[in-house]
């Protein structure tokens, strides 16, 4: 089977991240690890006003904590849920860094993340990549207005009101600014295929995901073992969509049943929040992944892990039209690598 | 002033490529030239699946003329106009290449060969790009439905009916196929940066777009003078958009009054087809450089262009919500270079 798999020529590094979430996600179980909360309007007066804002401030944070500033940055790599994008270009308009949108729906975490490490190991020094998604715009854009309150089936997922933002870099000056012993390295860069397995319930995305990771995992294990990780992590595919996950690889004898997770299943507690099959949204990985992944393995309690962001390319048009939900799932191997050895 | 101009580590040119349209563009000026038209339909039954038809046409035709199988891609890149870039997902999905999609406005043709270039100059031999834009299915995404039969304001550009597919190899073997004496080589690319002159108008987006194109050249013209190049293409600024940025230009003392064209207002007649400011959307552009552009390169009628996307970053909610639309502009640098020289 035909890898593709990337090995940066120049080693990148995720030098600074930022977190910024909602009120749900703030009380939820990774709560206390997101570098801001807010009560979800951000000072704005619309939804999507919001979810701009939250770009703006995740991106303020990744480069004040890396002491960056924008100028600093070679590309932006960013791209949200929202109809032609707008959270990312009005949230990050006023950086004035060249501007290189992308649409991979709640894969676009991970697709940033590629992004950013082929440019940063080949033609630029740093680049930045931003998401988001918020579940009050997410909403009305692909179901409901807030106000009609529909029932919500039990395979649907709650959006997550959230932004992650990364500076990647290949600068080893930038990596002695990680007051850590270790720094997340991009090992690896995978981009997915789109798989189509005709589901058409656009309450299951889940369902629609999860043959696009278990392509994407199985091109990757062509040269690797699922053992080598600590972590696979996926992006939202939910409880529905990782149990599909497991199945699917486990018909073709991968077993990652022990190692996988799910950043839609992290995000919310199943018991005390009524998320249904958990989180999901471009901002749903982004926000683990600042937070609790990266963290982890700076601190070396993680030190190998997969990255894989899936999304479902799909608008409520093609839905009505009865087009059946491709998936797509970009994956990123990341690992810790020791400052001091760098 | 910086200008992070990015000139391909290994030489890559465009060694094919591909363009579909429909009848009033098979109408127009530059009718003749393109490689495939249809009825708009397409054999299909909505507006939105005749435009993913056009892009699957397109991108077949691409590979046909190069004689490449989809298997030989190691990227595609891909984006559109419409919600969720759905045209991109449902066109490309059955050529199962690893797919980035993208979100660029009509800027998108330049964010593809810029990505391509990028990719293909690295970590992959070749990659291919493609987008679209319909008529119709852009008339009711962005303003009315057909039926309605909404006025045209005089600055309104009319939403061209195409889909352009390019490849880009850094394979010389590649092109000996190109049957020509010149092959398009891309020489450099330059991201661009958002700008925000604080229009509103959504019937003006020449006018929002401009100052984008403006930005980009002048960051490029630091390194670089405008009489270097045969011609200095722009996407789809139409007549308003383009008198914009010749006299945003001139304001600098840069004069590209003599070699400056602008596929928005090449792709119609003015006087034979009511179309007001000229052509826009994705398409505009990719018809116009895979038919008439690359054709005159490979020639050797045109030996040094500059060719510069031009994108509006808005949706419907936006400009209700008072907001300005942003523009974008990227710019890829193409010259014709000997096939025997290579």
């Amino acid at each position: 089977m035909k890898t593709d798999i990337i090995t940066p020529r120049r080693r990148v590094f995720i030098v600074s991240s930022g977190s910024v979430v909602g009120q749900k996600e703030k009380s939820g179980p990774l709560g206390d690890l997101f570098d801001l909360s807010g009560d979800d309007r951000f000072g704005k007066d619309t939804w999507e006003k919001s979810e701009a804002e939250m770009q703006r401030l995740a991106l303020g944070i990744a480069l004040r904590k890396g002491e960056f500033t924008a100028e600093q940055m070679g590309a932006l790599f960013a791209g949200d849920l929202i109809n032609q994008c707008i959270s990312s270009s009005y949230g990050l308009l006023d950086y004035k860094i060249p501007f290189l949108g992308l649409f991979g729906a709640c894969s676009t975490c991970a697709e940033g993340l590629l992004m950013a490490s082929v440019y940063a190991s080949t033609y630029y020094d740093r680049c930045a990549a931003v998401t988001s998604s918020h579940f009050c715009s997410a909403e009305r854009q692909f179901r409901y207005p807030l106000e009609y309150g529909g029932q919500r089936a039990p395979t649907t997922q709650w959006t997550v009101t959230g932004s992650g933002a990364f500076v990647v870099s290949s600068k080893t000056d930038d990596i002695q600014l990680n007051r850590s012993v270790f720094v997340p390295e991009i090992a690896g860069v995978l981009p997915g295929r789109m798989v189509d397995r005709g589901i058409t319930d656009a309450n299951n995305m889940g369902a629609a995901m999860a043959p696009s990771a278990a392509d994407t995992l199985m091109r990757f294990f062509s040269a690797h073992s699922p053992d080598e990780f600590d972590l696979i992590v996926t992006g939202d595919l939910g409880r529905e969509g990782s149990g599909i996950l497991v199945d699917l690889l486990g018909a073709h004898g991968t077993d990652i049943s022990k190692n996988h997770v799910d950043c839609g299943t992290m995000i919310y507690s199943p018991d005390a929040q009524d998320v249904h099959a958990g989180g999901s949204g471009c901002g749903c990985s982004a926000v683990v992944l600042s937070a609790d992944i990266l963290e982890n393995i700076k601190s070396g309690k993680l030190s190998d892990i997969l990255f894989i962001g899936t999304g479902a390319l799909m608008n409520p048009l093609s839905v009505n039209q009865g087009q059946t939900i491709p998936g797509i799932a970009h994956l990123v191997h990341i690992k810790g690598s020791k400052v001091k050895d760098i």
